[in-house]
């Protein structure tokens, strides 16, 4: 933790609880923070994850902080108050803020000045602020990493309220080890977190290895340096690759993953377009992508895209079917326009709208919501009302 | 599992759900099946750590059943009939029973009958019942072990009502591996457990470790023959030694421990004393025994003896302390009877009663009840009613 953040904060180990996972490691903080009922502020898009770690089983809501496109989906205080007044007036007890830092799904590092301002913001209202950096290590290109843990340093803040959660599943590529670590800096946190800890012990054959694995300081070092070089190469020839063909991305520097903008491939700025142009992506043009609704989104059109999870060749794979389906998309649009000038006049970017004439067989009404869903894991809780 | 089960079951892999240990395990099972508020009936004596496995973080409530040492602590329809009815009286919603086979802390296997008669008990009542058959292959002597899997298959019951919980910890000495299991033969039970199981999933290193060593056939058989007859003789020895000074233990064929009766030793038959003849143990004989409130059970004087974790030469220090501990007893008995015969008849079993008139210092009052504790883990959960 303390590498990965250049070494600026000196993290204490008997601060330190394991935990397995960073969705235990989040469920944990939420158990001691808050009771059933509560809520925390999460400014959206989020890690659709956070629905089931955060509230399945702890009874606990989580209340969209909503930013917008138009600043590149910068957390604002503006936001944080209008979400929270909102809260407030429904009689929700909001206990905190959750961030993620680095942006799970944006790939995008939180600047100083925004945590400055996300620190304030929990000090004037005395709530928790959890920050959730498990991508720490994945930032490729500058601007750096700065933890909350550094920005509090020098400011006047109540420590008791600020809690961080770690994993090495991103940073070291090893999600299936599940080691996630809880890291208050309020003792009855830490406290009840280690009490708590024999629900999410990790393996002590796998505690064996990282030890030995972790200390060894070279082998860290040049491990994280050919991650980040590979993550920026392998994001500037995908991000590339679709500028190309006039698809743009958030700017990012960090995850395993960006953000990209299909608004304009939209029927209609909804939700249900969305979904429609998921369902045209991953069973006809065949890529896995996540839309913004499954990231509680407030703009429909944009996709998560994950860029680290493949070889190259299938890179190149992907990028010659989005081509091929943006040109194709042209042509339809091309004869489309010619044919009903006036309707095409209601399309705000006229070359790059699709019609899906032969994706009905997608259409959500025609299909199961079982049979398929963008959103993994599903974000109502397994949970109902006992009977038996 | 059907391996255990002396391969009389055939389970279904479909059914299986991973979890972090039996912790995990049985806080998932407990999940799925009850709300906040609800309650299980526990037989007593119990595992110490279901106060903290099945209520902490569920919100779900214990009942103890309380077994008597008159009948060997056996769980009987009558015991579970009261205890269902006093909560019933007092307004608590009992969701199900819950039992350890083997049992925790008497390592003692439960007969045919009495699961039929649980068995019986929940279909009446129609509530579930979950099974803890993590210590199935530490049986080491007749009679053999019996799954409730096997008593349901020829009674007319509600599959849906039964889970069961496993484990590697004990069966195979991977305690640290962290691997449970929930067997549910409900549909619905088994689908939420899975979807929950991102709370506790087992280390992928882990799990590629297992799946060869389980894989080989001849080494599991091997081991669970070895460890069986280390188990036999162990327990032999160290049961055999303490009967030699007068100590009797409830016959046991099962588990890592047994149950040993140190009523004769108390000064008086209440809790208050066995604490205090549990910190002249722990301080004055140096022997980790724990006493039998830790598990909620109803008389006072009984202690769970670990005999497998430690090495032969181990064994006869702690059976060569213990030895002298009662011969000494017996001596300041023998003294003090002379001086206060009047007194001394109030004693059931005067030979070997203590005076403990040495162990002032470790007095219950003289002590920060936080200093030491028998009870690990902690009974009440660390959630405290969020304040901030």
């Amino acid at each position: 933790m303390g590498r990965v953040g250049g070494n600026r904060v000196t993290f204490d180990p008997n601060r330190i609880v394991m935990s397995g996972g960073a969705t235990g490691a989040n469920e944990t903080v939420i158990f001691c923070l808050a009771d059933p009922g509560d809520a925390f502020l999460v400014p959206s898009p989020y890690y659709a994850g956070f629905a089931r770690d955060l509230r399945w089983r702890t009874g606990v809501e989580i209340v969209p902080v909503h930013c917008k496109s138009s600043n590149n989906f910068r957390i604002t205080r503006a936001a944080l108050e209008e979400a929270y007044e909102k809260a407030q007036r429904s009689n929700i007890n909001i206990k905190g803020v959750i961030i993620t830092n680095p942006s799970n799904p944006l790939g995008t590092v939180l600047d100083k000045e925004t945590l400055r301002s996300i620190v304030s913001f929990i000090t004037d209202k005395n709530i928790h602020l959890v920050s959730d950096e498990i991508y720490a290590a994945t930032v490729f290109s500058s601007p750096r990493f700065i933890s909350v843990a550094e920005v509090m340093q020098d400011m006047d803040c109540n420590r008791d309220l600020i809690h961080i959660v770690y994993s090495l599943s991103k940073d070291m590529g090893f999600p299936g080890f599940r080691v996630g670590i809880v890291y208050s800096f309020n003792d009855d946190v830490t406290n009840c977190a280690r009490k708590m800890s024999s629900f999410g012990l990790v393996s002590s054959q796998t505690q064996f290895l990282l030890a030995s694995m972790l200390s060894d300081d070279e082998f860290v070092g040049n491990f994280l340096r050919e991650s980040s070089k590979r993550l920026a190469k392998r994001h500037h020839v995908f991000t590339k690759g679709l500028e190309e063909v006039g698809i743009s991305t958030i700017k990012s520097n960090a995850g395993l993953f960006f953000w990209m903008d299909m608004r304009q491939l939209l029927k209609e700025q909804t939700t249900k377009a969305e979904t429609e142009l998921w369902r045209v992506i991953i069973n006809k043009v065949k890529l896995n992508v996540s839309p913004g609704s499954s990231f509680q989104c407030s703009e429909p059109g944009w996709f998560r895209v994950c860029f680290a999870n493949m070889d190259d060749k299938t890179v190149e794979v992907a990028l010659d079917r989005i081509r091929e389906f943006v040109l194709q998309g042209k042509e339809e649009t091309k004869l489309e326009a010619d044919k009903s000038q006036a309707q095409a006049q209601r399309w705000r970017k006229q070359n790059l709208r699709l019609s899906f004439s032969s994706s009905r067989l997608y259409d959500e009404s025609l299909m199961s919501p079982h049979m398929i869903s963008p959103h993994s894991p599903i974000p109502h809780s397994p949970l109902v009302r006992a009977r038996t």
